[in-house]
């Protein structure tokens, strides 16, 4: 990856450094929600992985309403400012898995690399693994630094270190 | 405030500790989008404040939609787990504050005082002060403490420390 464009570079540092995301779902009232969800890359399918609750409103709103917005931010550092602190928001489609898939195994094993601490949530019954792909990004990487990233930018990101 | 409740001090610990939100708007298709906002508090007003500007995508989204959402939450700290993290999702109305208004000036006011390096850019012509008025919250204090949170009680948290 040394001879990738510096901006890509910085988007792939904070997807694969940050393990958080605020997830936005439509209500039946047509207005956002905005919660936190742990994501995990899985580098074949090129998508992100969330684990969600069946008991949880933002899994029937994404069932319902599969388009979904995703910001992933580097965290505030206290007594720094935080204006231009790098972020990038995903559009995307997200997917509930079916267990046992191929696609529902390959996205667990990469959300339990990334959270051995969550397995013992996988075992319960209501969680689902739901995939998001990524369809576009608006990636600011500090101040006056905003820019527009296409699908296969942002797939390549999501995706092997070396393809 | 030594005499509140544990779940209140801690939800007032978070709005004042942390200074940035993930904003989710609606767009013209329906979907959510989210994106960074820094933001403060008005406490006479109760209510939150952010300064966006008139070319971000998000601005015209809560001009026309006006009912937004806003996740707070503690920082991720690396190699600690993210799976509880404190953070509260805000719901509530946007209005865009009428420069030199008494609320913009309220609203202005306590922008500055959070964010003196932003100065200059409420010198842009481009950039407004929105003010939302929260009218219910959901906090999630840590696993397995999850709550409803009344529009009362998030005026009290976001209000005067000893009103």
């Amino acid at each position: 990856m040394a001879h990738e464009p510096r901006l890509t570079g910085e988007l792939r540092a904070l997807l694969h450094t940050q393990r958080t995301a605020a997830l936005g779902t439509t209500g039946d009232d047509g207005a956002a929600f905005v919660s936190m969800v742990p994501f995990a890359l899985e580098p074949t399918l090129a998508c992100l992985v969330i684990h969600v609750s069946g008991l949880a409103a933002h899994t029937r709103r994404l069932v319902d309403r599969p388009r979904v917005s995703l910001l992933v931010m580097q965290s505030e550092v206290p007594g720094q400012p935080v204006h231009a602190l790098p972020r990038v928001t995903l559009e995307g489609e997200a997917g509930v898995l079916r267990p046992d898939s191929p696609p529902w195994l390959a996205c667990r094993a990469a959300y339990l690399a990334r959270f051995p601490e969550a397995a013992f949530l996988t075992q319960l019954g209501d969680f689902r693994f739901v995939a998001v792909q990524v369809t576009r990004a608006r990636h600011v990487a500090g101040f006056g630094s905003a820019r527009d990233v296409d699908r296969e930018e942002v797939q390549r990101v999501m995706g092997l270190e070396n393809p």
